[in-house]
């Protein structure tokens, strides 16, 4: 295991430890991050209409001026639980926050892990004590951390970005996970970026969700979308950074962007069964959101990613995938690469070398697709990975 | 091989045979069904935005009172081929128009087969003399039609009903094609339907989307939309029989559905690659088109098709895939069966018996999820099937 460990930003403390939950006890299934002081809070969360006790509980507590952490298990998703894993869920943050001499309302929570089963508060209530004991500043604190939330991951993941804000340099840390393919019954991505940039509640919210916009929204592995997704920001101010003006806005912005975008295809790497990882990069419509929707119909098709497994440059697999998505497009507004080189242009196949294409998909882990419509000038980059009998083997063998 | 044979409805002749598009001569490549009089045609297209050229042809010549035919070949989906492809899907109906003595407008075409390759012109002109010197209308006729539509199909795929309407015998008729995971590039179904009740134009219409909707419309083997997909009714009315009242128009209903669902059902049997047929019935919405989206969804999950691969109960997968479909709900009005045994009952899992659930599974070919809700009266069935390794290697094998 080859990780970069990062430090935290100035007045943050992270923890990670095995507690109890998980079986192994190398394995951490507990971790902590904390603000020493209050911090601005954004979320976003999964949209699927069945949702875990922690999405509930956290969402209902941002944005938010006066956030002093996040508490997050794994091994049990507390999802699917009813009215006493949204107690249980609330207990958690009670529990951490007496610890830390804060109201219960300035924690937030997350849970990930198998779903349908109570939380075990015993094993929890003891871990909670020696988490808040184990807390720290350095790198390998919010390593700890970042490990403390892997499920079937086999690496924790972590990111970081520097940058000068009002003559202060501010810095961003953040650890995600995710292993999307075989993740316990479904595929749960969580994700924590910690600043220590001097904003508003609103200003953070606007920075997470532009960036989840452009990162954790942009990456699919079999488009089967989770009951636990969540991604948190706090910012705690005490860089003394803030965005002086509409270009620091933006550098901040980018940062936070490039720092989603960095996670986010940590997990697309990390998807287990998968050969391959796929950039689809769809340019050349009138919005944003017309892009998305064909780049992530190319990405969910299987047949799409089977062709890739298979290193067969199949551009009627992609191209038919584009007409399929509800955009309104016509085979003439479509010019596709695979790659680099040129599949099909204007609405009709080119005359390609379809081993040398073949070869570059099989030498290279990385795959670029490439559609060009010429409808517009909004584009999108969508991230997915190829599928493998062994994603199949790893999901029809996953027991609960 | 085991397929049951059919006769043709009065007044329709078919044939099937081998023109030279595949190189194995004892593969079939060519069909043709023919009614002896001018017959009521309707059609229901692929809605993909991308589609073939005999797609764009015969759509364009449906609903129509004064039909005479369908040629189809398979081997060369004539799709993606601009407009030589056009005209060379124009000229397929000409050159059997003519051998027939019909206006070329009252033929309608279609093709499968690879994609983005000019038709043989040359072969199926020797062809057309010889599929039109074939027909005839005993079952094996029908059977060699049925024949020379399949691609990566294993078996012919036929269905009959019959019915009495206005005291006279009417006979329905069908043949479809449709391998789904392998077929060459992508997973072009089509279907053909003919009848000797006597129908106008738009009865034919209506009656033959009422049962695509129910059938075709509800099979899916990964989503990937095809661009050739096209079912065609011929109604030739030489039974003279032709529904009285409303019961009868039931009746005909009827039996065009359960004909249709017939079909698609034996696409989903020899879906390649698959160990399971899941059928999924949603139940319990305001619309029918609410139930469809839940259906669809469930079934294009690869999480819950592995889970059904792997023998696994795994009730969190569904009813989470339920919970992104876009259909206003709560876990609570959730009640999930497997087979027939009690999962998930009111938004909580059940004690159930694990073990149990996975023998039956695995003991058995098809496999029936059902999800009730609590929001209405419609509710629809989906046919789906698993996803295993094996499919995995034949779409990534496959090579065009």
């Amino acid at each position: 295991m080859s990780v970069t460990v990062f430090p935290l930003p100035q007045g943050f403390r992270a923890a990670g430890l095995h507690c109890g939950i998980k079986k192994d006890p190398q394995v951490f299934d507990l971790s902590l991050f904390v603000s020493d002081v209050p911090a601005s809070a954004a979320g976003v969360f999964t949209t699927n209409l069945v949702h875990g006790a922690p999405v509930k509980v956290s969402r209902s507590r941002v944005p938010r001026a006066t956030a002093r952490g996040v508490v997050i298990n794994s091994g049990n998703s507390n999802a699917c639980t009813g009215e006493r894993g949204f107690a249980d869920a609330e207990w958690m943050t009670a529990e951490v926050a007496r610890l830390l001499g804060c109201p219960a309302a300035d924690m937030l929570v997350c849970s990930t892990g198998v779903i349908g089963r109570f939380l075990p508060k015993e094993t929890l209530a003891a871990g909670f004590p020696r988490v808040v004991s184990a807390l720290g500043a350095s790198p390998a604190h919010l390593l700890d951390a970042a490990r403390g939330i892997m499920t079937t991951d086999t690496v924790p993941k972590l990111s970081t970005r520097e940058l000068q804000l009002g003559g202060r340099t501010v810095r961003l840390s953040g650890v995600c996970k995710g292993a999307a393919m075989i993740a316990p019954n479904m595929a749960t991505m969580l994700g924590t970026i910690l600043t220590d940039a001097v904003l508003t509640p609103s200003e953070a919210d606007a920075l997470l969700r532009h960036a989840v916009d452009r990162s954790f929204n942009c990456i699919s592995v079999e488009g089967h979308m989770s009951t636990s997704d969540t991604v948190l920001l706090l910012a705690n101010g005490r860089s003394g950074g803030a965005p002086a003006n509409a270009a620091e806005w933006a550098s901040l912005q980018q940062a936070c962007d490039e720092l989603a975008a960095d996670l986010a295809q940590q997990i697309i790497r990390d998807a287990e069964g998968a050969d391959h990882e796929i950039e689809i990069e769809v340019r050349g419509l009138p919005t944003r959101a017309e892009a998305f929707r064909i780049a992530k119909s190319i990405a969910d098709s299987p047949l799409v990613k089977t062709a890739i497994t298979g290193a067969d440059p199949n551009w009627g697999r992609i191209v038919s995938a584009a007409g399929y998505a509800g955009v309104p497009l016509a085979e003439e507004q479509m010019t596709l690469w695979l790659n680099g080189l040129l599949l099909y242009r204007a609405g009709a196949p080119v005359a390609f070398d379809a081993k040398e294409v073949s070869q570059s998909i099989r030498n290279n882990r990385r795959v670029k697709i490439e559609l060009e419509l010429t409808l517009g000038g909004e584009s999108v980059r969508f991230w997915t990975c190829d599928l493998t009998a062994e994603y199949v083997r790893l999901n029809a063998d996953y027991t609960t």
